[in-house]
C-alpha cells in the first residue's frame, strides 16, 4: 500500500453490530499499522459503544477519539433500536463515502452491514448496497464475488457467484451464454491480479452437471458453448470443463487447509447456495464479500447487521479484519 | 453385531473398481474380524484381479480364496471392458444379493457401484439400485441418506435428499407438503436408532430460506406449514425452524472437526446437491449413501464405477470400508 493510500469504513446501520465489530477490528494486531484509515458514521454513537465495551471488560478495543470519523451527523447519538432513522443514515453514509473514495485515487471502500428493509422503509428502494455502488459507478455489470486467505496456507479462495439473490426456479431463466461470459471475464479480472495464467473452474447447474442431458438440459443447450466460446475468446486462461456441483469445491477445501495441489484459482458458481454453502463451510469467518466490476475497491464482512446480539459484546469481527486486510490487498495488486 | 449376522457384498460392475475396492476394503484393520461376509460375484474375476494388484505390489489386499464368494458364473472370467455383459451381471447380482438378504433375518447388504447406462442397454431399465431395491421390497417411499463416522470426534453426520436426481429447474414443482413429512419421519426413524430424542434441522430451499417470501414463495406457501404440521405430530423431536441453506452446515462442519455444540444429528436436505455438496466437503471418502425406508439395510460407497482408474490399482477404498461399517453399526442399532 501506498503513503497517500486511504481506507474508507462505513459503520453500516448504527444498531447493527457495524461500529462494534469496527472498533474491535482495528484494535487487532492483524490490521497493518500504515493504513490511513477514515470511519463514514457518527461518532458520538463510536463513543458510547466503545464506553460500552469497556465497561463489559473487553479490552481489546479502539478508542474511537484516536480515528478520523467523517461524522455526518444524521442519527441520534445513542442508538438503541434498529429504526427507519438507522436505515436512512446507513444509505447516506454509503452514498458519501462512495464520493470519497471515487474522488481519492489511491482508496478503497469497506462497507458495514446494513438492513434493507429498513433502506426500503426509509425510501431508499435498493436491495442492497451492491446497486447502490453499482448504479453510482455507472456500472452495470458488477459481479458478488467472496475471497479468502486462507490462515493455514495463505492460499486465496475465490468464488463468483453468476446469479444472487433471486428465488431457485429463476435461476435456469435468468442463465444465459452471454451472463456466464460477461460472468467469466469478471472472474479473471480478479484472479488475474494475483497470478498471470489463472486456473479458473466452473459449476454445472444441474446434479453431476446434468450428466449429458438426462439430468437437466441448461448444460447442453448453453452452458456448454458458453464455456466453448469463452475460451476461444480467452486461449490463454485454463478454463476446466464443467464440473459436478458436488465435487466442484472439493480440491478448494483441501488446498484451505494445506494441499494446494489441483485447486483452482477462482470458481463461478451459478447460483447463490451453489456457491455460498462451500463458502461458509471452508472458509467460515474469513470469507469476504467483494462487489467487482466497479472503478473502485468495495469489500464487506459475509455477515448481517446481527441486531440481536448488537448490545452483547459478543459480536465476531473477524470477517471486519478480513474485509481490511482484502481491501489493503486490493490496492497493492 | 450378532455370531449369525451376515453381510452381503455386491461386486457391482465388473469392469469398475467394485472387485478393487472389496479386496482392499476387506484387509483393512478397521473391518471387524467377526463378520461373516458374502461376496456375489465372480470369483475368477476376483481371483484374476488379485493377481494383478499384487503384481502391482499391493500389499493390503484380501486372497479371495479365503472368501465366501457366491459365483453366478454369469459373466466372463477376465473382464477388460465395461460392456453390455458386465451391466447385465451387475444388475443379476443385485437381484440375486437382495433374496439371500430378504430371506436372511440378521443380514444387511452392501452394494459395489454400478452403471446405469449399461443397466439401461441390458435391457434393465432402472435410473439406479435404490429403484430396484423399492420394486423387490414392494416400498415405495425410499430415502437416499448419506451418513458418515467422523474419524476425529466418533460423531455420526447424516444428511437426507428429499429430491434426488432430477434437474433443478423441477425441484420446486416436485417438493410438496407431503414430500417434506415422508421425508421427515424417515429422517427421524434413522436418527432414532442412535439417539432418543434427536435434532433434526431442515433447510429452505431459496437463498436465506426466502427472506419471507421476498427471495421465493415456497417457504411461505408450504414449507413453513409443512414443518409446523410435522411437529404437531411429533412433539417429541426437536425440529428447528427452517434454516438458511448457506448456513445450514456450518454446525455440522464444525462437529466433524471437534465441537460438536450445535450439530443436529440429521439434516433434510431439500436438493441433490443442496446436501451433497456439504456431505463431499466436509466428510470426503467417508460419507456412505444408505438407503432408508426399506425393509433390509443398504449401505453402499459414494462414488460410481471409476472406470477410467479401474485397472491401475489406485482406486481408494475408504468409502467402501465405511458402507461396510455402516452395514454393521445399523444391524446393532
Amino acid at each position: 500500500m501506498k503513503d497517500d493510500a486511504k481506507l474508507v469504513i462505513t459503520v453500516g446501520d448504527e444498531a447493527g453490530v457495524g461500529p462494534e465489530i469496527i472498533l474491535k477490528a482495528l484494535a487487532s494486531k492483524e490490521i497493518p499499522k500504515k493504513i490511513n484509515i477514515q470511519i463514514v458514521g457518527n461518532k458520538k454513537n463510536l463513543i458510547s459503544k466503545y464506553l460500552f465495551l469497556k465497561s463489559l471488560g473487553i479490552k481489546k478495543i479502539l478508542d474511537p477519539n484516536q480515528l478520523h470519523v467523517e461524522d455526518l451527523k444524521i442519527s441520534e447519538a445513542e442508538v438503541k433500536e434498529p429504526s427507519i432513522d438507522t436505515g436512512n443514515a446507513s444509505f447516506l453514509y454509503l452514498k458519501h463515502a462512495i464520493e470519497i473514495v471515487k474522488n481519492s485515487p489511491n482508496s478503497a471502500l469497506v462497507t458495514g452491514p446494513i438492513c434493507k428493509k429498513l433502506w426500503n422503509s426509509a425510501g431508499h428502494n435498493y436491495s442492497g448496497q451492491t446497486e447502490l455502488l453499482s448504479e453510482i459507478c455507472e456500472s452495470p455489470n458488477v459481479g458478488m464475488l467472496f475471497t479468502a486467505k486462507s490462515p493455514f496456507t495463505g492460499w486465496r479462495f475465490n468464488t463468483l457467484l453468476a446469479t444472487t439473490h433471486i428465488p431457485i426456479k429463476e435461476v435456469p431463466h435468468k442463465l444465459n451464454k452471454n451472463l456466464i461470459n460477461t460472468k467469466l471475464d469478471l472472474l479473471h479480472q480478479f484472479c488475474n491480479k494475483f497470478k498471470k495464467k489463472p486456473t479458473i473452474h466452473i459449476a454445472g447447474l444441474n446434479p453431476h452437471a446434468g450428466e449429458e442431458g438426462v439430468l437437466g438440459n441448461e448444460e447442453v443447450d448453453f452452458i456448454n458453448q458458453a464455456i466453448i466460446d469463452w475460451k476461444i475468446k480467452n486461449p490463454l486462461v485454463n478454463l476446466s470443463e464443467l464440473k459436478s456441483p458436488d465435487s466442484c469445491w472439493i480440491s478448494s477445501a483441501q488446498a484451505w487447509r494445506g494441499n494446494k495441489n489441483n485447486a483452482p484459482d477462482g470458481i463461478l458458481a451459478l447460483y447463490h447456495d451453489q456457491g455460498l454453502i462451500p463458502v461458509k463451510i471452508i472458509s467460515l469467518n474469513y470469507s469476504v464479500n467483494t462487489t467487482i466490476g466497479l472503478p473502485i475497491i468495495r469489500t464487506s464482512p459475509d455477515h448481517g447487521t446481527g441486531f440481536d446480539i448488537a448490545d452483547k459484546g459478543i459480536a465476531q469481527c473477524q470477517s471486519m479484519i478480513e474485509a481490511i486486510k482484502t481491501a489493503n490487498d486490493l490496492l497493492i495488486h
